[in-house]
């Protein structure tokens, strides 16, 4: 039927038309459904009915549709009733629990990249996903799926290796020391990184506190060609972008089903024209990776997906039952990262993981002893150098110094209420605490620890101190940490057992 | 943080806000999450961002929401995150195939009627239900959850009757027949018919042509203990309002859990108040039981359901291989069913079913050989008698006569290509034709058939005729049964195999 253009001034999340009740009856429709509506370029969009919203005859379609159909405010068009895409039985199919076809993977896929999945669809999707799962014939096909419906770099030598950590633990700076050691030892490292999703700080939320992380896909190519290695944000390139609108469902339901994970990471590391890649599994209580049982089949899998796909893989299965190192927030991460590079032996535990993770990096390549010859190249000043050719390349200051990155103006210290031992630091709740001080977006805010694990505590010690940008958040902060006490602190004995505790 | 509110005038299909990318940093949101802003009604919101849409400090708010809070375009007011609600994590364990307290049952079923889940959350809890399912005891906590975030209507005298159809055949017009008889017998049955969700015609869609089928509860609890006997609209109740909320997002997915399916239907019967109900199940390919074995799991799921909720049900398995009787749409159909309470012998089909499903009730209230029994009252008149009685308590015409009901003023003879047996009436291709004609919003369109399933037909002989409101339909129905043939026609012998057909 023919309905007249009512142009709204406001976005929806899903390209959407809104349509009287009765004309839906009309058009054969219901909420949900799709009608493609005529014009320059025909277009297709989603139903929603109402009968209190819009007049008859009439159709609400947000300013930037009505642009994208070639339409304008007023005109009036044809609108029919258009069927489902094919991908929607696919994912009946998977949810069914069936397997899927090369083909029907890739179907899916180009379909939530041109939009024509809608939220309820990909949710259903991801549930079957994350239910049913995938063999790893699938999930090589959904990788490739995922890399090839965005950009692909090569580069114009090979080996081309990759750094990737599975994430989930706090302070995990390690990116910037493990790429300068290996790009100092001569191999191409060309490393993209993510903000935060969840976390406090991811590596880009970091890196770019001292240089430029949104690099194009034409400089980065030529900054690891010359340089040998880059610290970039990923997102600024168009690398499997499908990811990023799974992302946008997957976050409100709080799943990450393996297969969808798996192609994650690798998609991007395809696209990235990477033939050789090392993942860090941090692995421990309040991580993604709570059990080295749990590690090892994230390993497996990986390994075997890197077969199909035709790269090398290898995993570090790391300690992550507490965070890594002193530092979590933007500036307090750089800061304690640089100044690694810049030969200070704090903390020797972020010294030790980037070098043994960097050090199988340079076995694989072929220099034996890995770690060691890790550590060689930092202690030489070697990495420090290369760090700053590239942090140069990116457009930071030739003078950088891990000094000139300062936590926030408002700190609060935070104190033991006991006497005792550290028995635990809670992943979780110090995320919870940096970002209620506003990292990553505010690039003071985190949290310096003054004690770790194991260490003994008085009462009144502080165990660490909350950073922030302004006094509101700080405030906040310290309500969460009150609430949450991310410190567990007891004495050597937990609890008394004996049979008759009044003898 | 502060925002500003900026109205706009267009409803989303979620309560939602849209805030500016930067401003989510600030909050700490992502794209899904939910935000709690201030005033008068302290109101959960979802969060969608932009960065070109929404300017930093402003939040774009529908007028309804707007209202809803007791707030108004241009106030200022307080934005914080706010955490899911306590059910998400319900859904997050029916993912992962755990079995859910009632309460936990409860809380989801509340929190999707109060519109606290998103349609992403209820995508992923229908999927999970879909895959994983429900025990009966699960199942029997979501019927009675469902009926009791609704009116429950309790009558002044039991035994309260009622008869369902699981649907998905088209023409299937006995309801109004079945009461007639029932109520004619001195039992109390006061149905309610849905409309047309995904079909040509549901029974309130026909009744409606010849009387008022949107009657309030009180209004129907009257009628019903006064003559025996109602048909009325159950959206015109707030019966298990959760179920229609649910539905928009079922029918996107296509799908139909079976947890959910029973409760569904459940859910409605228990809210009105019957203690005993038959359930009709049309079998047969291209609805939705296809074959005898499915029907027995359906029926002996209801059976359980009824005995864990208190109720007493019984169910008919019936044949649907192809459409019921010669009418499908509202008046061609309400046409059929009025001349067979009228004294019409044909479709004999239709009477058969309508007698049989009439008997069973009749024998459950202790009536003996119930389809005899029925099939005297039908052709005595007391049924007829009593149908005018009801649709006259409904508001409709005390002259009602069958040949009231017109079909639509454009029509087409649909003739057959070929001679030979109709082997097959495809149930989904009709209801795609009548749909197509204008059903169920126009009450002339649909299909009358000249021929039936198993009957010989010539080239060129009429084996249905569309009919349609308007020209416009009646050419798109035509189009889409020229291209789905719905119906089958071979000779005797379908395919010679032999081993050597040249010899």
């Amino acid at each position: 039927m023919k309905l007249k253009i009512k142009e709204v001034d406001v976005d929806s999340s899903e390209p959407g038309v809104l349509i009287h009740d009765d004309d839906c009856l009309e058009i054969g429709v219901q909420e949900g459904d799709r009608v493609k509506i005529s014009g320059p370029k025909p277009t297709i969009l989603l139903v929603s009915r109402s009968d209190t919203l819009m007049e008859r005859g009439f159709m609400a379609v947000s300013s930037s549709v009505v642009k994208k159909c070639g339409l304008k405010d007023g005109d009036v068009v044809n609108v029919v009733y258009a069927p489902k895409p094919d991908s929607v039985r696919s994912i009946r199919k998977k949810m069914d629990g069936e397997r899927l076809e090369k083909e029907e993977i890739h179907a899916v896929v180009e379909d939530i990249l041109e939009s024509n999945l809608t939220k309820i669809e990909i949710s259903a999707w991801l549930t079957a996903l994350y239910i049913n799962g995938m063999d790893i014939g699938e999930i090589a096909d959904f990788t490739v799926a995922m890399a090839e419906t965005g950009d692909m770099i090569r580069f114009d030598r090979t080996p081309v290796f990759d750094f990737h950590s599975l994430g989930g633990v706090p302070g995990n700076k390690i990116t910037p020391i493990v790429v300068s050691i290996v790009a100092a030892a001569g191999i191409m490292i060309p490393k993209t990184s993510s903000r935060a999703i969840s976390s406090a700080c991811g590596t880009s939320d970091f890196v770019e506190t001292f240089c430029n992380v949104e690099i194009d896909a034409e400089s980065l190519k030529e900054i690891a060609q010359e340089v040998g290695g880059v610290f970039s944000w990923g997102g600024s390139m168009n690398l499997a972008p499908v990811d990023d609108m799974v992302i946008k469902v997957e976050h409100p339901l709080g799943i990450n089903p393996r297969a969808q994970m798996l192609a994650s990471i690798m998609s991007k590391k395809l696209a990235m024209g990477a033939t050789h890649i090392v993942v860090d599994i941090p692995t421990g209580a309040g991580t993604k990776v709570p059990t080295i049982e749990v590690a090892r089949q994230y390993a497996k899998d990986l390994m075997e997906l890197g077969d199909r796909i035709g790269m090398h893989v290898e995993c570090a299965i790391t300690y992550a039952d507490q965070p890594i190192g002193y530092a979590v927030g933007p500036n307090l991460e750089a800061r304690e990262c640089i100044s690694i590079l810049e030969g200070n032996k704090h903390p020797a535990a972020v010294i030790e993981k980037a070098c043994d993770c960097a050090g199988i990096i340079l076995e694989i390549a072929g220099i034996p002893n890995g770690a060691a010859k890790a550590k060689e190249i930092l202690e030489s000043g070697d990495a420090y150098r290369k760090f700053m050719e590239i942090v140069v390349a990116q457009g930071g200051r030739p003078d950088l110094k891990s000094d000139d990155l300062k936590p926030g103006m408002y700190s609060y210290e935070f104190r033991s209420p006991k006497s005792g031992y550290i028995h635990a630091i809670k992943n979780k709740e110090i995320v919870s605490v940096a970002k209620a001080a506003g990292a990553p977006a505010d690039k003071g805010a985190g949290i310096l620890f003054s004690k770790k694990k194991g260490q003994r505590v008085e009462e009144g010690e502080v165990l660490f101190t909350i950073y922030a940008d302004n006094e509101a958040k700080l405030r906040r902060a310290k309500d969460v940490a009150t609430k949450y006490q991310p410190m567990d602190i007891e004495g050597m004995l937990i609890k008394r057992v004996s049979p008759l505790t009044a003898r």
